[in-house]
């Protein structure tokens, strides 16, 4: 055995655990008791403290974060604060374009890559008047490959991926809120290995400017509450709009009031004989409590929902073979022109299975994913949400200082739990409700597309009626 | 007034132009009488001869193409060709990236830009074995500013655009086929101005790569024959697919048989009033050439048609507005990087007309293009097809040297005929068929979303029984 040094290790309590929540802050801004610019210095010190080990930053820019800042302090002192996002301090996962630093996508060949301009949310955040601290770490292409950022629970367990650095950075307490994405379960899952609110948004629903190559991609927003997490979103939406062709998220300009639905499905996906008993135990005591708050709970005995679980075996497959094929033509060229540039597992993930499917395996993934939506559209018209772990129990242990072994397909954590929003195209919420052996572990619920609101009100529900679960 | 040069100008007639007709020289490749290097020295000569008026080219790569007609002409020698289009010499429109040219989107603001990627469409032209000889003018950013491409029938008019170099390369026989695109009516316009074929296709049927911006948009092709147009147009989906979530493209690998079709509309848009007397008497002729041929053909006294056309009304500002909308998010962050790299009338068309609609307004006109969408079903469930002018006239007289006055709305002539296909999705092809003053004019034929091949066949039945239309 190699010497290790020890691990910083941080106990998680959802029930105690609050983080940085920026709404509770404007009043202050506004008395001037407070301001976006010694907000902002907090960050920043947490920053500077934790960042030698979380490592959850590609970039950062102290500087034009500080004048940003300044900006905010002045408008809400002046009674013109731009939205409830004005001075937020925020990270923006680095797979996408920002003017003023450069993008780098987590992959060698995009080293220094520069191109000096806003993707449509990046922009919209900044109409909103927030204050963009830095780009935070992704896992390479936002595919398997890990970054070197560890869980700020607990340094000898991943963040997940692929937006590692922005679920990290929340959870850290760096910042209030990240701008994150996800193709697969790259939002979902490192929200609940990292104790955020996390929203994937409906197919369409923000705007993804030039990262439109994924027809399962979205952006969306990680944060320490629900409030943030929604402003947030709605911040970026309510000015980029959705996608070409798609109507943006819709709903009011703060949180969702919290909803009680009348009836809720279970979903145990594939990935449900990989949860860990303490794990399973933990989201059926959630399930327990929304049970005795008179919600039916439908599970698999109910025909519509044996069936959509029946569609779901391999959809982890088909939705990452969708996105293999999808980005392969974008990813492709940078790997011929520099194929030092690009991690084998990238390369793997990537081009090979692009190379494997080809236009036919393509179509064919299509009409696979047809079918499990069919099966999908029989539950979602029968239940107000779906409810299931957002991963398969909290992160699982791994080292960034060691080379990711080429056996370990999921360096970052299962998808199976995730991965189904995005390739439904359904709106998700992860509520951290849990913690399994000291680490965050999350609570997804899941919608139709285009729900967006309901979930998110149904989420904020079950902060209201749920209490934690620490096992 | 100025003293002007005299203008070149050819005559055109429809019965008697041929242009290239790649397909037709293949034979020829086998038996080794002619070689794909000596079919690309002859393209060359003749650019060499007509691009100094023309100008349709942004860049040449002659010595790149040679190589590739070499390597080409060892393919077909030795019975290993990788396509129908192995060793045609294309053009690109300067709208999507190429590997080994620049790519300036016709724009200032993107003077030397040179990403060294191939586009997912050029890509998979390469893996066809096309030779790719340039890259052709266009519109600046795909918009109404224009190149300074003349007709190549008459260097008094346009070209039409935003495809003006693709659509004026194939009509000068300067290469068979090049590759356009369309947002608006940039394809079917040019198409109409230069005597090309060209395939407008569904929604979704071309991977795009990069280029998912426009939700109206689609990647097409333009040829001097609808052999050539097909084999285009599959080597291209057939290889790097549709848009990401999209079938591709589904069809034979040759041109698909003439089809009479039982029904055909024929539909007058907004742009009826815009025709001239001439232009309105050559496309009745080919009406009724095609009822003399047992045809069934619906007019406006048809209550779906009529309620079609009413919705068609504003259909030009419609599509505009989405696309003005859509770029907006890419265009802006150039034009704020660089101002005077784009010219006023591409600021006003696609950024000043954004700052007016915001989100709000462009969820609007989402839902009044459903509207229209709605309206085509009802017309396109009764018929084979749609007919129509594929532009309001020839092409209209401009000069490339005098700098286009503020006042013109649309220097590369009316849209209101190209643009309908694109606000529906619907797949269409120019038939070149007529002529009208001596200069180039077609007929449009649409048809019903993924009815790519059916449209293609109706216009190639179009082919073998309508006599030309001279006036």
């Amino acid at each position: 055995m190699t010497a290790r040094a020890a691990h910083d290790v941080v106990a998680y309590d959802p029930s105690s655990f609050e983080g940085l929540q920026f709404h509770r802050a404007v009043d202050a801004f506004r008395s001037g008791t407070d301001t976006p610019r010694d907000y902002l210095e907090r960050c920043l010190a947490t920053i500077a403290e934790r960042e030698p080990v979380v490592r959850a930053w590609a970039f950062l820019d102290e500087e034009g974060a500080r004048r940003q800042a300044d900006s905010s302090t002045g408008r809400w002192r002046d009674g013109r604060a731009l939205s409830p996002v004005d001075g937020m301090p925020i990270g923006v996962k680095d797979v996408v374009e920002t003017k003023d630093m450069p993008t780098e996508y987590g992959c060698a060949a995009f080293s220094g890559n520069f191109p000096r301009r806003d993707n449509a949310a990046v922009a919209a955040l900044r109409q909103a008047g927030a204050v963009i601290v830095g780009k935070t770490t992704t896992a390479e292409l936002g595919g398997p490959q890990p970054p070197a950022t560890t869980n700020p629970f607990h340094s000898g367990h991943t963040p997940g991926g692929s937006s590692s650095g922005s679920g990290a950075a929340v959870g850290a307490q760096m910042v209030p809120a990240c701008f994150a994405t996800q193709s697969a379960s790259s939002l979902l899952r490192p929200a609940s290995f990292n104790g955020n609110w996390g929203l994937k948004p409906s197919q369409g629903a923000v705007n993804r400017g030039e990262r439109q190559a994924g027809s399962t991609a979205a952006h969306g927003a990680v944060a320490a509450c629900p409030e943030d997490m929604w402003h947030v979103a709605i911040a970026m939406a309510g000015r980029a709009g959705g996608d070409p062709g798609w109507p943006a998220l819709r709903g009011p300009g703060d949180l969702p009031p919290a909803h009680r639905p009348f009836t809720v499905a279970v979903m145990e996906t594939e990935g449900w004989p990989d949860l860990d008993p303490a794990s399973h135990e933990a989201f059926e005591q959630v399930v327990e409590q929304v049970r005795a708050h008179g919600v039916t709970v439908l599970r698999r005995e109910d025909a519509p929902v044996e069936r959509f679980e029946r569609a779901l075996v391999g959809a982890t497959a088909l939705t990452t073979s969708l996105l293999a094929w999808e980005y392969s033509w974008a990813f492709r060229p940078v790997y011929e022109a520099n194929p030092q540039g690009v991690s084998e597992r990238g390369r793997q993930f990537f081009l090979d299975r692009a190379d494997e499917m080809g236009p036919a395996g393509y179509e064919a993934a299509l009409q696979e994913q047809n079918v499990v939506k069919q099966a999908y559209v029989a539950v979602s018209g029968r239940v107000d949400a779906v409810l299931s772990p957002a991963s398969a129990g909290p992160a699982p242990a791994w080292d960034p200082d060691v080379p990711a072994a080429a056996g370990v397909t999921w360096p970052t954590g299962n998808p199976a739990f995730g991965t189904v929003s995005s390739l439904l195209g359904a709106p998700a919420v992860n509520a951290p409700l849990m913690s399994v052996r000291g680490l965050p572990y999350g609570v997804q619920v899941m919608g139709r597309h285009g729900d967006d609101a309901r979930v998110t009100a149904i989420a904020h529900w079950l902060r209201e009626i749920v209490t934690p679960v620490v096992l």
